[in-house]
Formats: structure tokens, sequence, C-alpha cells
């Protein structure tokens, strides 16, 4: 290897190191945002299973799920090898290290795991979550993941694209959330006896706020990370995209609000730039800026319309997982079948609005229904195999307590002065 | 294109990105720092207000700040082509695309609106703020802008500099938060009837230090990202300077305060590093490392100055955007023309300090007039011009009751532990 | 110079640049994490101490600490040149510029007393902990870390090996906390007089945690970023092994509260996670996979232990900053001497499994005995030293109403919803 090659080897290295990092970030980003958005009692509770997701979902991915995903491949449907990263994983043949792609692909499954923490939120139990974890960052979500984006996965082979994710994390993360929210059924006091959603301010607002600008800030380096090479020619064309995207998602449902419910809601202009966010995952290298400003908008309508949509069917998903994830990762994979540019996909295609006709459109469909099922199906599956060996969810007096306190025996703020004199309770311990 | 060009390309297209994603995450400290420094019924609507600068000014920006800022220079005056990053731009010529410099310059010109931001905290008009927005993002910063860092900008063509913007982004954004600070009028009780300032305790000061450290994080970005090449041989030293500025300007804060007040006082000590941070700005990549130092620290003191001057004159500024920005911007945009070391800013020019007479320092300070009258001015006719169309200022029950709840619906902080039942209101509807 | 190395010179530089800025963003980290696990009344003072630690650091190893690290060696004990950068360097033979790695340096010194600023929280007198910050930053550390990491440091040529600081930055900074948590002694009522340990909650559990998100980003640049230069070839692995090893420290301390306590403990959790990277650190780049997930778990493990034992001992370390730091860097620096990999320290050194035998084992506890031996001797003599200068403590009126109010004059937290009219208070001063 030439010392050219050496540094730009080297180059590439340090770009995914970087965006990697800042793609774990977005863990703090997810326990704000979700801690915020929660009651205080479950605080707490909440960002624990996010630490769930990081420190179990990456073990069992080094474990297993890696090599589900990128190991050798069996048919297009499952990779063989590269368990511990051992074995032939001679067939990833990049400028990078196979330790340097991994440490990138385990943020991406950290945050696959991440979206359904908030789903589930405030009732879960916490070792049926685990279990969950494991199920999803060991197997649903690595499954999944080859079929589009291992070298031979049966949806890439059939020309399906996605470029960092919007059907392989968000929309499969998104219907995941969905089926366990439908499953574990709504918190107590959520829905009156008339069906109607009762509502209950966000415990911490500032800090959910700073959680989305810490995820917006990682998801630059995961939809410029996607590249795996500072010398992608599309690096700049994608942080636009996204930036666009993002501003779009937020600058609409601020005024969409304002028009529908008569005020700026600020949860929605939360949720609507991390749905603009999501929306572009799919088509920050392909679509025009303009386009990631229509993606960007429309994700952002959706979203609100999906939020009111799933209160209307008795669904409780306390942080808005479905219609930011779901929606908007299923809006993001679909426009790009409408809004691809000529050969931006590959040599010879494009969008439907560009002249590719319904080709890529359709491809995008198929992967798009086969992924949402998978994830909800299997989502189902494993929840109701966990189920006879931990209950799916806290008890009633758990829930009403709080998790912090019921489960975690501690509450996310105090304002104790002093200690608790704990000796007297020792002597009768 | 050789491939060593090409691999140098993409260096600086990532140097780039990752430094414009690192002064996007400011942002978040904006947000925190604000939401911090104001009474907590007001902690969502300063968010709010960081939200509209990101997702209304990323838009604006790209439809038209830009092509006004960067576009085919107008006589010295204006730029005339890249809206929409249409049209013309060869005359600007990067090693890094268009696209990659238009994303650094938006993460730019999110920072100078969220200047304002805080200055008209707890009091400004929601809608109001969003068209005031437009016109910063869209014309007022744009065309200064132009004038000094464009090819051709007449300020630039003098002979003034700075380098990442103590002038452009921070005397500029400071000194139209001072007309609009002053044009809306003090809150409510900010100074009693005797000309007294009142004072309120800020609500969260663990949340503000820690956006004054994202902010610092992201200054890294700014400063050394501005740059705009990896293989620029100043990138440690302003690193460097960067560094120390910023440490001086809160030391001192923190020792003069102890002497002045008799305490350290920790919000003196947050804007006491936030202004050395601003007043290295221009220089960082002139400057010694000493005169760093001694910017910093008067940087620091100055702000104090400026913090008491303001309430003495009832000017209401709840977060210190004013002192921060404004002066310690001038007087790092004037510090240039005191320290640059010789042959720094060009061939054959120094500080005044270092044998340049005083060349460099008139153009500085001529450069430094303009702009801050140019802010200054520009604020109060777009303010002048919005009132009209919807009032400035919220009603008095709005800012009595809070803009979160009086405005947005919504408290920053709730202890609801169960659920607000609805159904009863719903039936009445 | 060619321009491949002009080149090659500029992305050393940047990354190294970005990795020290991440590094200097784990200051925010800590000052949530700290600010986190004490009283609400002490939360704006703990933040005024990593204030403290950043400013004075800064200045301190500017001005001293960098020259007695790293100037110009004398005997192997300490450097002599590089008092403000000035002076003979030309031992330093980087590809990054002697003031780009005096950044990076800069950041690893506020790491440190950052260490230490936790274990004294809650009762520490202000004007001492800035004396003690210049010590330790331009003293106590310095010149430990010349003995290891410069050029002919005596530890160095034994063959000590320390990656990224597991001794040199953390056995070192644990060992001065407990040295001064020992000194000044517990809190007020920490301890019943039978001497069980009394408990308070954690003020704020949410900032904490994401606290150690933040600390856990920068960690990558503190590991990844201790290669100095882009093209290592091991900064994949050093990902790799800091992610599993944070991984495996979290899960063991999630597992193994879950059966020692029947709950899993959330600010055990955070320590777990906090404990296995402090753990990783020396070996990051010469241990396998597996040995950072055995090196992680043992930390994990020995983190609760160590807590449950200093409580016992009637020692208050309120962050935890011993049990995290002091013992899992002990812990990591002896794994260096077990698990190094062949080659991987040094041409034909292993650890003791791999068939290196005892002799890297015991050059690395010889070091390890040495490095926390004066971290916990010069603090103990350089408090002694200031405490005929300033108390080291705070009054017991100071201590019960708090820090903040106390010594700051300011709540962490306010509610007030309108100003506090202090005219009546001026017309009497």
């Amino acid at each position: 290897m030439d010392d050219l090659q050496q540094l730009s080897n080297g180059v590439d290295t340090i770009w995914v190191v970087l965006t990697a990092a800042m793609i774990l970030l977005m863990e703090g980003g997810f326990a704000l945002l979700e801690a915020g958005f929660v009651r205080q009692k479950n605080a707490v509770s909440i960002i624990m299973k996010v630490f769930v997701d990081i420190v179990f979902g990456a073990l069992v991915f080094y474990f297993i799920g890696f090599a589900l995903m990128y190991g050798k491949d069996w048919g297009g449907w499952i990779g063989t090898s590269g368990f511990l990263l051992n074995g032939d994983l001679s067939h990833i043949n990049l400028t990078i290290s196979h330790e340097t792609f991994w440490f990138f692909q385990c943020a991406f499954v950290i945050a696959v795991i991440s979206i359904v923490s908030g789903a589930v939120a405030e009732r879960i139990n916490f070792r049926a979550y685990i279990l969950f974890t494991i199920a999803m960052t060991g197997l649903i979500y690595p499954i999944a993941g080859h079929w589009v984006w291992a070298a031979n996965g049966w949806l890439g082979k059939l020309g399906m694209v996605d470029f960092a994710g919007s059907a392989v994390i968000h929309s499969l993360g998104g219907f995941a959330a969905l089926a366990a929210a439908w499953m574990i059924g709504p918190r107590i006091g959520k829905f009156a006896q008339d069906g109607t959603a009762n509502i209950v301010p966000p415990s911490n607002l500032p800090l959910a706020s700073v959680g989305a600008f810490i995820l917006w800030f990682g998801w630059f380096g995961f939809n410029a990370g996607s590249t795996l090479s500072a010398t992608h020619a599309g690096i700049g064309h994608i942080a636009v995209t996204t930036m666009l995207s993002a501003a779009a998602g937020g600058a609409t449902c601020i005024l969409f609000t304002m028009f529908r419910y008569r005020k700026a809601d600020p949860p929605m202009a939360i949720n609507g730039s991390l749905a603009g966010l999501v929306g572009i995952t799919a088509g920050c290298a392909f679509v025009s800026d303009l386009a990631a400003i229509v993606i960007g908008s429309v994700c952002g309508v959706a979203m609100v319309l999906a939020t009111e949509f799933l209160e209307s069917r008795q669904i409780d998903d306390p942080v808005g997982a479905f219609p930011v994830h779901g929606v908007s990762g299923s809006i993001g994979t679909i426009a790009v079948g409408l809004f691809a540019l000529p050969d931006s996909v590959r040599e010879g295609t494009a969008g439907l609005f560009y002249g590719g006709g319904f080709k890529l459109l359709s491809v995008q469909l198929l992967g798009l229904v086969v992924i949402c099922t998978w994830g909800f199906a299997l989502t189902w599956i494993v929840l109701k195999l966990i189920k006879p060996i931990v209950p799916l969810r806290v008890s009633r007096d758990e829930e009403l307590v709080g998790l912090d306190v019921g489960i975690h025996g501690v509450p996310a703020y105090s304002q104790e002065e002093g200690f608790l004199d704990l000796s007297h309770w020792k002597q009768h311990k």
C-alpha cells in the first residue's frame, strides 16, 4: 500500500470513527428527549432503558448481530460469519478496517432499539425490556438490515436503496415501537372511559428540546458518515439536504400547529424537526435540495396527523416514536422512488418525478412493506415469547407510584437538603 | 484532478462539515444557556425562539440570504446570485463544494440570530420574532457579511479583517440585540420606580452552565473551522488562542466578582468565558497566545461593567446578549488592530503594538462602527415595520402568567403524576 | 515538505484538534454528572469548580504545567523548557505542531483536576479549591505525567505503558480525590453516630445520566485521539475496545445490582459504564476485544464494591470519584500487564496471559504504585500547605444552607415568577 493510499484510508477511518461517535452521542439525545417527554416519576426509568440499549445492544451486536447482518451471505437472507468479529469477513471490502466498520454499525443498532424505548415508556417491565433489546439487536434488526445493506441481501439486489436507514433504521424501529406499544397497552389513565385521550404536560421540556438538538447534531454523523469515505463526492450535498429537511419539518410543524391549535406547539416543533431528519435519511444523497424541503415538510405534517390518529385509536406512544420514526421513515423511503435524481442511485435509474417510471418506486414500496411487516411481526412474536418468562408490564402499584421509585428505588429529582437517616432501618434489617 | 488533490478536497470537506455540525450544536448551547437564565415560566418560549432561529434561519438563508452575502458582487455592496444555491457562483473558488460552503455559512447565520433571541426573552411576541428572524437571516446579516467577507466587499477591500466574526457575527448580533431590547422595553417589574434594577435568580443554573460548555465546544468549530481547509497552517494556533482567551475571560470574571461582589458569581463566570470566546473570534489566527490572554481578560471585565451599565440605563437584556456579544465582539475587532502579529493578516501589515501603525487599527474601527450602526439601525427599522403588522410584545397578562403557558400552552416543567382528564372539557367544546 | 506530507500533517492536526475538543466537552459531562449527583443546594457550587478546572487549569498548564511535563528532560524526573510554549521543544518531534500538541494535553490536564472536584463536593472552600487546582495542574500531574509520557521519563524508560492514561490521568486523579476527601472529612450528616452511612437521593439523575453520555462521547476522543495521528493503524481497534469495555462495565453493574440490591441501580449503571471507560484507557490499543469486555466487567463490579468499602470506612466521596477513577484506573493499568497482545506494546513484549511473563506486569505494578502514592501524598501535602492560608472547608452554616446560596449567592434552581424588589434594600445600603 503506498503512502497516499495509507493516508486516504486513515482519513476514511477518522471520518467514520468521528461520525460514529456523533451517532453514539445521540443516545444522550434520546435520553433527554424521552426523560423530558414522560412524567417526572418515570424519567429515570426511561434513561435506564437507554442505558440498556447501549450496553446490552453493543455486546449482543458484537457477539451475534453483526454476523447475522454483515457476515458471509446465505441465500440473500442472513449472514453467517463474523461472530465476535471472527471468521471470514473478506467479502467486506472497504478502505476502513472491519473493526472501524463494526463501530459505525454498532452506533446504528443502538439507535434502532432506542426508538422502541420511547414507545413503551412508563409501563414496561425492566427485565422484559432487556430481553427484548437482546432480540432486537441480535436478531430482528440485523436480519432485516442484511436484506437491504449486505452485499447480497435480497432487497438490495432487487434494487432497493436506503442511504442511511429511513426504512432499515426508522421504519423498522417505528413499527416495532408500534407493535410493542399496542401489545403492552396504554398507560393507566391515558384514555378516558369515553375513549378520549387525556394529556399530561411533559415533565421537562427544556431537556427534551436539548435532546432534539443533540439528535440533530448526531444526524450529520448518521447521514454524512454513511458514505464511509471522506472522498465521497456527496458529503456536502448530504449535509445540506439533511439540514434543509430538518428545518422544513420544524418550520412546517410550527406553522401548522399555529394554524391548527392556535399556538406554536413545542413538542410538535421538536418532533417535527426530528421527522424531517428521519424522512431525509434514505434519500439524503439522492434527492435535490428542494425535494429535501418537500420531504421534510410532508413528514412534519404527517407526524402531527399520525400523532392524532394514534390517540384516536387509543394506542399510547408517550414520546411519539411511531409518528416520528415509523411514519416519516416510510415517507422517506417512498420519497426516494419519487424524487431520486437521475443516475444518483445508480446508472440509468431515477425517481418517478424524474422520468424513472415506477421501477424504483415499486421496489422501494415492496421493501418498505417487507421491513415494516417484519419489524411489527417479529416484535409481536418476541414479546409473546417473553411474556411467559417475565411479565411485560409493571404492576399497577408500580405504575402509579412511578417506575423510578417503584423499580429503580430512586426518584429522578430530589430536593432533599440533608441526609436520610437509615441507622434505625439498618438495626431492624 | 489527481488523487492527491481529490483526497485533499475530501479532507477539507469533512473538516468543514464536522466543524459546521459543531457550530450547529451551539444552538443546543444557546437553548440551555437562555432557558437556564430566564425565569422558569418562560423557559420553553425562549427555546422555541431558538427553534425558530434554526428552522426559519436555515430556509431563509437558503432561499435569499446566501445569495445576498456570497453571490456575484454588485459594487461591493451586495451579492446578486446564488438564490437556492443556483446561478453563477464561479467566483467562489474553494477546495470544498459550494454546498459544503453553504452548510458552514448556514451554521453562522443561525448563530447570529440566536444572539438576539436572548435579549428579547420573556416578552417578545412569537410571530413578531419569526418575522424579525426572516429579516435578520435574509437581509441584515447577509448584507453586512458581504461587506467584510465576500470577495469584493467594500470593507474587506479596505483591509478590514475579521477571522471568524467578532464583528460580523457578534458585534452585529449584539447591537441588533441592544436595539431590540431597547425598543421592546424592559420586562414588567425589572426596574423599580426609582430606577433600580430588581433581580430574579436564574431558573436553572446547571442548564445554563452546560449550555456554556456546549458553546465552548462549538467555538472550536467556529474558529478553527473558519480556515475552511485542513491544511491551513494556523489551526493549532487558533485552537490555543481560543482556549486561552476563554480561560482568561472566565478566570478574570471569577476573580473580579470575588473582589467586586465578595462572591464568585456563577452567571458572570459563565458569561465571562463566553466573552473571552467572542473577543478572540476576530483575531484567533492573527494574535499571539499572550495577546489572547489579554483580550480574554479585558473582555471578561468589560462584560461585567457593561452588564452593570445596561442596568443603570434601564435597558433589560435578560441573558446579557449585548455585554457578551456586542461589547466583547467590538473589543475583539479592535484588538486585531492592536495585536495583529506582523504579516499574519497580510504581507506587510501589523497591529499598532507590533509596529504596524494606525493603518489596520483605523480600518478595523471604521468597519466596526459601520457594522454596529447597521445592526442597530436596521433592527430598529425592521421592528418599526413589523409593529403595525403584529404587536412586538405579548400582552400584560401573557407576560405575567409567562409565555410558556400564555403563548405555547405548556409549562416547561411539570410534576404531574397522572393525567389531566379532558373528557368533560371535550363535551363542551 | 512535499504535498503529501503537508496533507498528512494537516489531517493529523484536524484529528487531534477535533478529539481535543471532544475531550474538553467532557467538562460539560463532568458538570452534569456531578451537579446531578450532589444535593440541589450544592449544584451550582460543583459546576463552579468545573469552571475553575477549565479556566485556571488551562492557564496554569500554559504557563507552567506543560513545561514541567513535556519540556526538555532533566534526569527523567521533570521537564525544564516550554514555559508559555517558549524555549527549546525540539525534542517533541511530531507531525502536529507544538501548539496542537499543547491543546490536546491541555484537555487532559483539565480532566485530571475535574476528577478531584467531585470528591470534595458540597464542602470544600472555593478559594482553597482554586489553590489546589493550581498545584494539581501546574505541578502534581505534570511531574507524574513526565515520568510516564515524556520522551525520557523514568517510568516510561523502564517500560511502563499507559496508552491514554488509566494510571496517569485516572489513578492519579482518583488517589488525589481520595486524599482530598479523606482530609476534608465527610459532609455533615453523611454518617450516623453508629458509623452507618446515611444516603441522600441524587438531586437530578437525568442530568447525571446525560453527563455520562457526554463523557462517553468524549472518551472516544480521549482514547482514539491519543494516537495523535490519523494514520495510526489502531484507531478502529481502540474505538471498539473502548465501546465494549464501557458496555461491559454498564451491563455488569445493571445485572450485579439487580442481583445484589434487587433493583437495577441507576447511579451504579452510570458509574459502571464510566468505570469500564476508565479501565480500558490504558490498554485500549494493546488488548483484544474479549479482554476489553473482561476489563470492563471487572471494573464495574470493583466499582460497586469499592463504593461500599469507602462508605464502610466512613470516607465520603459524593460522586464516587475514587471508585470510578482510582480503582478502575488501577485495574486498567494492571490489566495491560496481563492482557497485552504480543508485540502490541513493543516488539517482543506481551502480557502475562500471552506468554510475556511477569516483566510487563511488574513494571506496570511499580508504576502504578508510584503514581498512586505520588497523587495521594502530594495532594495531602498541598492541602496541608493551603490550610494555613485559607480554610479547607466552608463553615458549618454555609454547608447547612448549601454552598450555592452560602458561597455563590444564588440557588441552582429558582421558581421565582416575578422579580425580587431590591429598592428598599438599596436605600439602606
